[in-house]
């Protein structure tokens, strides 16, 4: 429902689209059905394991999409890019794993369910000057300057998710906040990518530059591919499950938001440092 | 948002409403954004106090919307009309509450937060046949069809309200299902409605023909306007809380949903008849 929301608001004459995978690629077919919108790069050529460099966003357009975090394919964008015109960002999969300067995005946009809180409640931050731009009609629920003037109480609001959500942020202001959280996260993707590296028996697929901190894709390294069910028994039999890639990547995805500490990483790590004696 | 996805799907040429409240007409305007919407009759003229009568629903309507019950003002239609256009329903407030002939309607649609679970989830009963008559484009998330092909899993479903509702309607079940609460319903308003036209203080303020079961309406007597914030505080000091009614009708709304015991409507009968003795 957000990648509506965007289109419907700021999609004028021309959107573009950075297309990183699935997600992605969504906002931007959403965006297609209400009028003009591009992908500017795209990185299927390599089944999205990168974020594409070097293209240009042409200035003309009414504002430039990107997905930070791409769950599937475990690629991440984790600066603040440099925009000509204005930047919308869903970062469903990545908000409050770092510190972001809000002032270079006129939307932040994404569902809560993955760092904030549980299924059932999305989140926006919007620069109010961003809005008003379109001359489309835009139906009561989908304005977002609706949802402003009610302070977020024009429908009924999902009141136990509202309320899980804060719960989630008086929990990570109790651990030291954004920057505690994100020194954490850093060291758990750290450890985790350190070991795939390092392991005969795996391989990332993302590449290294563009990894994301939240969702750590690998597969078995070459002469292992016959070992995966094994491995995935191996750490079931370690209380370790939940870690099979997507069906577009294949392999594991070990997604290592916020509620996962850094004890949990560690067991993974172990895990694949034991099944590696045992088998190469 | 459930308005919307109804003039998403059916319009086309021309939707009829009965507009019969705040909700109602609420839902006729979200309408009119999209295309062309009238209301076939309305009931604004004594304060949406009854259900219009003896109105003639045109046969080259897409679709003619009722909104069952109107919680602000206490009216209802409690029973399935006959209609020559695909009937859709909002039944978001009287849900579970009678037995339906769902064959008559093309839709019924609601959000679940009275009778059917927490804020935060839908619930939609699509004759499928009655879908894919429109020839706009409909954004994907607001395209039941799609929701339909996914099983309601498009989008990440909210699963907290989603887990509650299932809760909520096993124990429905376990207290004989429909028929039981029905019975129960009925009886509840039946006493609170027989005390407010009994007792000399109170009167009730929808047509008696149209009186809701879920919300019951009353004000002070004539003569006795100056007690209101008094019966409140009375009402108060037996835990009787959240009586207060709607600004648009002002005295109180009692919202007797099923989760209201008999036991608690009698409380506030008890209560009523000791302020009676008290100040009568």
């Amino acid at each position: 429902m957000e990648f509506l929301y965007v289109a419907m608001n700021y999609l004028e004459k021309k959107a573009g689209y950075l297309d990183t995978g699935v997600w992605a690629h969504k906002a931007l077919k959403e965006a297609q059905g209400l009028g003009e919108a591009v992908a500017v790069a795209c990185s299927k050529d390599r089944n999205y394991c990168y974020i594409p460099k070097g293209y240009e966003i042409p200035t003309d357009l009414d504002y430039f999409h990107i997905t930070t975090n791409n769950t599937i394919y475990g690629t991440e964008i984790r600066t603040d890019i440099d925009c000509p015109v204005p930047l919308i960002a869903d970062m469903s999969s990545d908000i409050l794993t770092r510190k972001v300067d809000v002032s270079k995005y006129a939307l932040i946009y994404g569902g809560a369910q993955k760092n904030a809180g549980p299924a059932g409640v999305a989140f926006a931050i919007i620069r109010k000057d961003s809005l008003g731009k379109v001359s489309r009609y835009i139906p009561t629920m989908l304005d977002y300057r609706v949802h402003i003037d009610k302070q977020s109480m024009f429908n009924t609001p999902p009141v136990f998710p509202i309320f899980v959500m804060n719960e989630t942020l008086k929990w990570l202001k109790s651990v030291g906040g954004i920057e505690a959280i994100q020194v954490q996260d850093e060291k758990k993707a750290e450890i985790l990518y350190a070991e795939i590296d390092r392991n005969t028996m795996f391989r990332g697929t993302a590449d290294k530059a563009d990894r994301s901190i939240m969702n750590v894709c690998f597969v078995m390294a070459e002469g292992y591919e016959d070992k995966q069910d094994e491995f995935l028994e191996f750490a079931k039999s370690r209380d370790i499950v939940g870690i099979k890639g997507h069906r577009s990547v294949g392999g594991f995805r070990a997604s290592i938001y916020n509620a996962c500490t850094l004890e949990d990483v560690q067991a993974l790590v172990d895990c694949m440092q034991e099944f590696e004696k045992k088998n190469a």
